[in-house]
């Protein structure tokens, strides 16, 4: 079994690589081409950490994958990262254990981002006039650097809860070419942009309905577990086209999880992202410049499994 | 993250830590003070194959076990062993990965040979006559092994699909101080003997119920995934007291799944492993001579996490 090193990976990561097959794993995820067994959670209280362990295959592929992520957010106070987690492929022919990649949960952050930009592909507006970011950590500032390829929109407006992260954000984020306005509020946020990206932890609503304008696409991350939530539901019911990235997942714990227990829509109105890109449609009527659109992620095994494949195809 | 050799996991190898580790094990899962998420299958069908990754937390243990074991059962074509697998501890204060166990399947084998032993100390009659073997692979030899501080018994009777298997069997199992009698039936291992494992990959009965005698125990390691079965259902209807390492897993594909299915026994006849060893009681009443027992075994994240927990304690 080859170990790879997080600065390895790095170094040997391809992004249009990365694209293209975590775009194909959505397909096979959509298509019912990968297996994707239930995800595995674990709760720590005393520790205030959780760990999630994600497996898939995709058809075809050499391998298949099991990659572990954990979250024990009183580790800075210890002088160690919130995030840790790795990545084991295993040979589809075998079953032998090929690679180990230790990426400290580098390769979840990417593949996020990544999704984040393949919904803004399929959602997006034409005309995007500012992105909207809510939340200023890593998760936001990668969203905001992978939109980079799908709209030549710079201007940015972010809304942190921490005004100390929204400045470095800015300083940071402006080093990449973006124009950075940071609000006081997400509501301001709202009234200035037609493409937001929320990518907090949040345990309650950030963004209200009265606050969206009408046009406005919102990729929605942070929803990755039960108990968190970012958009206020009757959003999630105003949209005209709600793209998930795992109908099971979402309507357990995804935004679109609160809506669906609200009553406010019903599951038969959700699309996935992979079915949305096998399609090679759009799922904004273009012609119509007050829809509404909403793409809810919540993190799907087949593309950690893709990221990770990416990596080492060829060497292994 | 420290890696382990499968040599170095077999010379720190603790035989009797690890039998009171997992002993613990069973109890905190029968108990509810550990976490087990439900086991991740894989199937690949093209390579003959299949993988299952389980985890667990016991409360109050220092890491979490993440496990992945695989079945490739054309690999000795390759000239590779069918199993391989490998166990992750990462810690449960920090969410580190701290070991990585390369056992290749090692610790599976060891853990479910204690199962074994556990569970014929809380139900094998006090007075073996002999023991009976069904199966003549590794599962079959450990568990006979690991019958050996239990019972006083050396008089052994074995059976399998492969004369050639159960020739070795018995060759080896003699130098381990056996005295082994090779039959040519299931049916006349049951009549000579009152405590019989069944260790096969089996996916019909193997053991009908008129062939065994009143006061007998079996053991039955091999139905650890949907689909297999080595006991006829009645068998498990007949007996006294009925224990199963999981009542999830058992009841779902374990040999007391097929008897819950035919309507022969309800789930309150279960008792789990767990609560029989912290009652600290036997689960056969021995003034009843004629009382026949059962413990069905799937397999249980917890054993993993302990085993696992048990080579590396103290170095990490």
């Amino acid at each position: 079994m080859k170990i790879w090193s997080r600065d390895e990976i790095i170094a040997r990561f391809d992004v249009d690589r990365a694209v293209r097959m975590i775009e194909q794993g959505f397909i096979a995820y959509s298509r019912g081409t990968a297996q994707v067994p239930p995800v595995q959670n674990f709760q720590f209280a005393d520790a205030n950490g959780d760990c999630c362990v994600k497996s898939a295959y995709v058809d075809g592929s050499q391998s298949f994958a099991i990659k572990v992520s954990s979250g024990f957010y009183d580790n800075p106070k210890r002088g160690l990262p919130s995030n840790s987690g790795f990545v084991v492929l295993c040979s589809a022919t075998t079953g032998v254990p090929v690679a180990l990649l230790q990426d400290e949960g580098w390769l979840t952050c990417v593949r996020t981002a990544i999704a984040g930009q393949l919904a803004a592909r399929v959602a997006a507006p034409r005309d995007v006039k500012a992105i909207g970011i809510i939340g200023a950590g890593e998760q936001a500032r990668l969203q905001l650097e992978y939109l980079k390829p799908v709209t030549a929109c710079r201007k940015v407006h972010v809304w942190s809860p921490s005004e100390a992260l929204s400045a470095s954000f800015a300083e940071d984020m402006t080093g990449l070419g973006f124009v950075v306005d940071v609000q006081h509020s997400a509501e301001v946020v709202a009234a200035n942009t037609n493409l937001i990206v929320t990518a907090t932890p949040s345990r309650q609503v950030l963004l209200q309905s009265a606050w969206i304008r009408g046009g406005t696409h919102i990729t929605a991350v942070g929803a990755d577990a039960a108990g968190k939530q970012e958009l206020d539901p009757d959003i999630v019911a105003r949209a005209a086209a709600i793209v998930v990235d795992s109908i099971a997942q979402c309507s357990r714990y995804g935004e679109v999880s609160h809506a669906l227990a609200a009553g406010l829509i019903q599951i038969d109105r959700l699309t996935e992202l992979g079915a949305a890109l096998e399609s090679g449609l759009r799922v904004r009527n273009d012609a119509d410049p007050m829809q509404i659109t909403i793409v809810d992620l919540t993190g799907v095994a087949v593309q950690d499994a893709q990221i990770a494949d990416s990596v080492v195809v060829d060497s292994i």
